[in-house]
């Protein structure tokens, strides 16, 4: 593929997930991936996340940037 | 909300205003909810501005991200 | 135009010719104001490329944010 | 006072208010003026904000670093 | 809460773990949490590690900073 | 204009005024546009300031970029 | 340890793998371990990764610096 | 002449070229050569650009910081 | 102590010192150490300083970041 | 490929051309490709150059991090 | 001196000395305050250095940015 | 020399010396001219530092990159 003429796009998103950093990558990914285009790959720019009153991770907030192929 | 698993999407706007900082930014957050989405916050990246032939600034350009929740 | 209201958006795109960084700017603007909208300007972010097996630049990889108003 | 010898402390707070980003960086200043010591100095960090569900801006809240000296 | 004036402090803290980047995060969050205040979120600065002699990793080191609300 | 050979020049200056970040980018500008050249644009860069004894902001001290066209 | 004087290299190595931002920083230090030098300890600059066809996410790759100390 | 005691002044300045990034630069230390000082060195710190109506780059505007010894 | 769970706290202040960069640094951690809790490291985040009316250094001011183990 | 373990080594070099941005990029690529290992890819970190006694430019120098797969 | 309106100018220059780094600052500053204006603050932005065919340090350079105010 | 055809490499080193930050990178640029290669220039990266049981810097540690020609 290297060498023929191709355009990405990249778009930030934001997964967010209880359980770790990788499952709100997967989130946001599978988000991206249904409704905007086909993902070639993501760049993780961020990572946040909320604690509940006991102290406890309640939850991952991980900023990422996700590329696809521009066609047409 | 926290804890439940939900995907947010950033995009990067510019807006443009003559009085004010904040009137640019509310410029462009009121685009951006117009056309875009119902948005939930900002984050300012960078604030420029013109300046007018008897040194008085005649606009502030201020880039903010503006960010939205992904439904679908 | 200074002084009147007006709002832009950027999106990062990023472009890839085999030619020059030149040449991988102009394929990525193309594409761009072709499938978004007719562009104001760009901002280089990266240059990146391929190497192939004979150790020659087999293409340059640039990544930009190309800017357009937001109109309506 | 210049070239006697001194130590200052900087401390990260946010200050939220609705008017603008000085009413902000002041809320901030106040509260930790009141609560942590007699401070200096303040640098903005970040400047973000909330949206509501008509489009409008109902907060800023802005990062700053504020200083002051460690005496004792 | 949105809309309300309020105030937060940013601290630095450092999470050392055996098991993985998340449960370095919960160590920082949770001694955090119990001898400074009631944390809001936390945000990911670094990611670092130690690598033992036989070139496992030993421990997760992640620098993050931890935001609570300044009472009083 | 675009499209022409031209040169700008950039001078980093410091604005100070008590009454709002505006006010002490326009007290920069005002200042460079009459010592140095007629300016173009300018960029924010830092924004800072100094609070009095009784915890009030007295002044706002914004770092700008400003440019200016390079002629002869 | 501290005190004495002793000179460290830092190189730079990407690790991958499938199952989480973990194992791929294991990975790359497990092969610098082995083919560069036994390693003190590692940093993360980038985590990045690959998304498959089904937009699920078929490995990560993290960018890492590993430490080792000059002898000799 | 490493060694001797000497002092240099770097100004940031942007050139504007319609053919490529190197015409750009070129343009900004002529320029710069002729007005200022003689130059010893130059430091690319952005690529930007404009884009006509059909698509195509209309020019280049590079900003670059060049050096010069302070003499005197 | 490699491999054992604990927390570290990083505390931001600012040293100042007449003679050399390294004095400002010892003045800064020397009232850190003895003001706030027994430090493990320091990491330098600036350095700065004033000029007297006779183009003289008159004060280096570090601005350094200090590191103790959270206890308790 | 996607989806096997390897890991990868980046490696920082300096190429200097007359001629052009890429030729310098080529002039580092090829030295690499050589005396290190087959390189996959290259990544631009600065440009710089030499202006000679007329204000013309002598020399790109490009500052890339060239990356090859460390087998073994 | 706080609240009165007054203008700083930033200029970078380069101080190259054999012995330390605050030799190299003073030597930038001295001369700075010669040519320029007479200076209030410096910061430090780079430190560099040359090594001679011994491998020992010849000279220290080091990259700063010297404040005065704007007159007239 | 400028105008020639020549690739450097630059490779991260950390040295540490109780003394100074010179003597830091005195120690680290000695090691890498003899273990690696006949360096031409160094660059500061971060300055850090150990602090004693008693207050007193007992190291500092200085990351470099150091630069030397690619032959052959």
């Amino acid at each position: 593929m290297y060498g023929s003429s191709r355009v990405y796009k990249k778009v930030e998103v934001i997964g967010v997930a209880k359980e770790s950093v990788e499952a709100a990558i997967q989130s946001a990914v599978s988000k991206a991936h249904k409704t905007l285009d086909k993902l070639s790959w993501f760049e993780v720019q961020e990572v946040r996340g909320h604690v509940g009153d006991d102290g406890m991770i309640t939850e991952y907030q991980v900023v990422i940037k996700v590329a696809f192929e521009l066609k047409g």
